[in-house]
């Protein structure tokens, strides 16, 4: 990239300015991750905003970024947060944040949203629902990235974890909505996973999904405070009793089930205490990295798998057939191997 | 290809029995066809080889039979049926498949066993095991296609429900090992999931992969006879019970809970009963065949998806840098991401 600069005197002031914007919108990376490691919070969000991006010329830089922060990652407790719409989310991390931020740990909050997108605001973007942790210095709050492929999302967040450890974030929350897979892509980046829930009348798991229970480290009952408190005890018991009908997990680990009220900031303590058992428990026995090794392998092919089908799903040629052979398929009127043999097939003619 | 005959008067002989074995070996794909259509059990074996055949010839013609079988295929009800080793799978399916036949059924039984191969001898492959079905005419019972990858399995028992469907089977049994991902490509490929299981002391899941009871539309507790009779009844409660903690079917079909004694053919009919039911309600509902277009759509996708991955995992290039990669991957000393790109960039490269 050059700059043109004029040669005439009047515009010297001009070309000053020129060469300024030139410096700060190619501000080199190792500058970048130099104000990382010191934990400088612009520098970060512009370090996110690097490998957020889908523009070109981000790339290169993006993954120089990751590959410099990478040695410096891991020195964390990932800890993802999942419940339906309503049960609070955003008052449960305001709450629990705070008390971490209270207890001196540096927490950022990162939040993975497929649907979510610029124009229509993430679950974050509100950031009005978590007024105090905004303003805590010790807290840093990132909206989910922007884009409709779970892939490209979980992908970015990913690295986001790597980029806010780097920076010295050593606790880092992962809010999820529940849409589509974005538990199992949480699930599948965090050390510990909490889903909260609300006590009611009725079917206690109706509007979780098939699966997300199993996942689960622990089950918070929030909203446990005034007329709901006996019923939040209720519930208590309830999930107690049916988690013992799940098969045990492999590393050893009892799904344990806590109340609280996030609102009145009650039971919050609790919650951390046994998040705190639970990693003494699993480095003890070696379960939590062997997990973190796990993940990255997952990660390295699900990848591969991304990144084939997006190249496949991308070919001119293919989209011109697929809705045709789809529809044949559907209808019974042409085998789906055969089908797929076809359309690789053409996928490959130049 | 062609036929080399002698010229000479003595070899006339020998020149006939070249031509009938060279017939025999490429019997065209239309008279096999027309055999199965009929009934014929030899053709539809030798169909099924060819099918399940992974030499190159084979591909023309198996692409043949299918595509002439389709249009025949679709009306059986599809059975999967699931559970540990030890739980009496193969009584079961002697007990449930002859009662079908005394009722006029015609049966297929297959399996879908990744690990299985000629040497090692599937499931199925023990057929002294279900010594009634298979000298039943109305029984037709195929042990799992040989095969180290789970998508070769399961296409090819896939392609042979249609070809048992084309065959006149109006009952089509698979059963599954559970090894793996098995139950859930079972589960992909079945109208109807039958998990059977035991009334034993203590974890009454215990052994059961995370997730399986969630796809059971029906589970049968086996060997409800004797001394186990008290127990069994117990165990119906309490899964019947634990049922209800797990949200509704899409289709609304509530998962019933029955016992059974296989070898003393008890509550078997009840199984059948309940089969009925549910294939009557999802075919008034419509559910039956719109899961079936969604089965559909779902195997072209994973059809494309194993292709792609098959490719990508044989190229020379990938396969002599995967094993570092991963290596530096788990470690932690590059992203994921980043790997595989590279690992990408380099497939494409002559």
């Amino acid at each position: 990239m050059t700059i043109k600069l004029n040669t005439d005197e009047h515009s010297k002031q001009s070309n000053i300015s020129k060469i300024k914007s030139f410096r700060k919108q190619n501000r080199p990376t190792s500058e970048l991750v130099d104000g990382v490691l010191k934990g400088d919070i612009s520098a970060l969000a512009m370090a996110i905003t690097i490998i957020e991006s889908r523009i070109d010329k981000h790339r290169v830089p993006s993954q120089e970024i990751i590959a410099k922060c990478l040695p410096h990652s891991g020195k964390s407790i990932r800890i993802g947060i999942t419940g339906v719409p309503g049960v609070g989310k955003s008052t449960f991390i305001e709450s629990f944040g705070s008390t971490l931020t209270s207890m001196g740990k540096k927490v950022a909050v990162l939040a993975v949203d497929p649907t979510s997108s610029i124009s229509k605001g993430s679950i974050l973007g509100d950031k009005t629902r978590m007024q105090e942790l905004v303003r805590d210095p010790n807290a840093f709050i990132r909206p989910s990235p922007a884009g409709s492929s779970l892939g490209g999302v979980a992908r970015k967040t990913r690295e986001t974890i790597l980029l806010c450890e780097a920076a010295g974030y050593n606790i880092i929350l992962i809010e999820t909505v529940g849409v589509g897979q974005s538990e199992t892509a949480v699930h599948g980046m965090v050390d510990f996973f909490l889903l909260l829930k609300l006590a009611g009348a009725g079917d206690e798991l109706q509007g979780i999904k098939r699966g997300i229970v199993e996942m689960a480290d622990i089950i918070v009952i929030n909203k446990a405070d005034g007329e709901n408190l006996k019923q939040a005890k209720l519930a208590k018991v309830e999930f107690s009793r049916a988690l013992h009908l799940y098969p045990p997990k492999k590393n050893g680990w009892i799904p344990k089930v806590l109340s609280c009220s996030a609102s009145e900031n009650t039971g919050i303590v609790e919650i951390w205490e046994v998040i705190q058992a639970f990693v003494e428990e699993s480095k003890n026995n070696d379960h939590f990295f062997s997990a973190r090794k796990e993940q990255n392998k997952y990660w390295l092919l699900q990848s591969i798998d991304d990144l084939l089908k997006q190249e496949f799903y991308q070919n001119e040629k293919v989209k011109s057939l697929l809705v045709r052979m789809t529809k044949e398929v559907v209808e019974g009127k042409i085998s789906p191997f055969t089908a797929a043999e076809e359309l690789l097939k053409l996928s490959k003619t130049p």
